[in-house]
């Protein structure tokens, strides 16, 4: 790939903010568009004056729009990172979902910028039948409101395609773990943990299972796939292609708190919330034929997150 | 099926009000909600004092929620109906689509009305590579912005089923045809002819080829299904199995007209704009399981179309 002018949407945020670490190391420019409200600039700040950084919401058409000038290619992963918030406030996931990805491909539009990677994500596959599941698994009918918003930028971007010439990579992401997570269930047991030593409860049995994959492994898979593959509509799952259930995410992260006699406990049922996914699991054939290999599978990157994140939020 | 109390938006429109024209046949009340944008009063005159029409527009979520009041079941078939203006103005189909389609299901969830019945596109299929496409068809990349507000509003209702214990039946609609009808490509060609009598301009080569379903028998389809299928999802094509050519329409139209030495020529290219789908065969199979059978194929809507629009637009 030629050295790239790169806008990534979501740059300080938790996977963004290692996406700009690869695409730097690689020598690419970087301009960040975040409106910080759940990134953070202390993710970016040993880049230093190496990177652009635009405090801007997506919301901002106008904004967006100047942001775009000589860039070649967006990548966007800005969202609102908390699945289980649309269970409350139905509006976000449609307005920082679907509405801003649709600002972002108009954008794009306006300023003539062609090219997109967009995270997308697994849970567009709702429940599905067939597991590990494949890119061309159907019927997509997603069950939550964060999953309905990625599908409709998924479509948002294909019509970008086959009406304005748009050219695209939708990645559908397993669950993404790491340094700098700000949300999901190891970042919820440690701070349990934290506000707890002895106890830590579990929604619903535990028995939930789900793809991992470590956020660097990610970055630098979007990186590979983008780089390789080319056709108008590039699309894949991102996983290490094995699950890791929740249980023993609560094990691991109780072996590595060093805490004694912690009592686990389960609220049971069979998924943490309504919108919840039970089991999800990725067919990632397409990702491993492309010639990547994660350097972590479910469990290995769960592990290596919790020690991330222990040193982070602290024991 | 017991008698319903039934919300229709979009109940003015061209296929609302044949699906109105069918619900009172057998019964039921009718509450119909819509702007009058491409909606007429005039299509709803015969029924006189047995229907309630409430003029509002779906980005009114206040208004639309009051109209949800001792509902039992929502008919949402309210859109813009003009596939091509999302080449020209690319906000259309979000606000009147998918934003609209939320404002829905939203209204829902505050009123506590818990069916729906949704009036999806075989667009959402893009350029399928498989013919007949079947329902479980994959991967759904929309190339028209309609095709992906159509796919938006399929995700928001199966997540709020997901989410909040919704049910739905989405309807993947063929090319729907008919008297009323306000848009598309008969319609267009009656009225070329209309101002000239010699001359009729096809936009592409003529060789696109779609599934038509006569517009009475998609409103009777919808209720078949609706009062016999019982799934949380309901997913289901509503076409007549077989397609007809576009060059195939101009030439039934000429005949019908009774016009004499017209010339039809042809713009040129394999579509007819920019995300335009070129071929869409839609399969049948879960339909006709039902025990629906259509009462025209696809020439057969053409030409009994094409009978009633030349009625009701004159040559």
């Amino acid at each position: 790939m030629n050295k790239m002018r790169s806008l990534i949407t979501g740059g300080a945020g938790f996977i963004g903010s290692h996406l700009v670490d690869k695409l730097l190391s690689k020598g690419h420019q970087v301009r960040i568009y975040d409106n910080l409200s759940s990134g953070k600039e202390e993710f970016l700040h040993h880049h230093g004056e190496n990177i652009e950084l635009v405090v801007g919401d997506l919301l901002d058409l106008e904004r967006l729009t100047a942001a775009m000038q000589d860039i070649d290619m967006v990548w966007h992963l800005a969202a609102n990172p908390d699945i289980r918030l649309g269970t409350r406030v139905t509006d976000t996931d449609l307005r920082q979902g679907t509405v801003a990805t649709y600002n972002v491909v108009e954008a794009m539009r306006l300023s003539g910028v062609k090219n997109i990677a967009f995270a997308s994500s697994s849970v567009v596959y709702g429940e599905a039948k067939v597991m590990p599941t494949p890119e061309d698994y159907a019927p997509l009918f997603p069950i939550s409101l964060y999953g309905a918003s990625k599908l409709a930028g998924e479509a948002l971007l294909t019509s970008w395609v086959g009406t304005f010439g748009l050219k695209c990579w939708i990645f559908r992401f397993a669950n993404i773990v790491g340094a700098r997570g700000t949300h999901g269930v190891i970042f919820d047991f440690i701070h349990k943990l934290k506000a707890d030593p002895k106890r830590l409860e579990v929604l619903g049995n535990g028995r939930q299972e789900k793809s991992y994959m470590e956020v660097e492994d990610c970055a630098m898979a979007m990186i590979h796939i983008v780089e390789g593959q080319d056709e108008d509509i590039n699309c894949f799952n991102l996983g290490s292609g094995d699950t890791c259930s929740v249980r023993r995410i609560a094990e691991i992260v109780v072996e590595e708190s060093g805490l004694q006699n912690v009592s686990i406990e389960y609220t049971g049922g069979d998924r943490g919330w309504a919108g919840d996914v039970p089991k999800a699991m990725l067919a990632v054939d397409r990702l491993l034929a492309t010639g990547f290999n994660p350097s972590f599978d479910s469990e290995a990157s769960i592990r290596h997150t919790v020690r991330r994140l222990i040193e982070e939020i602290g024991l």
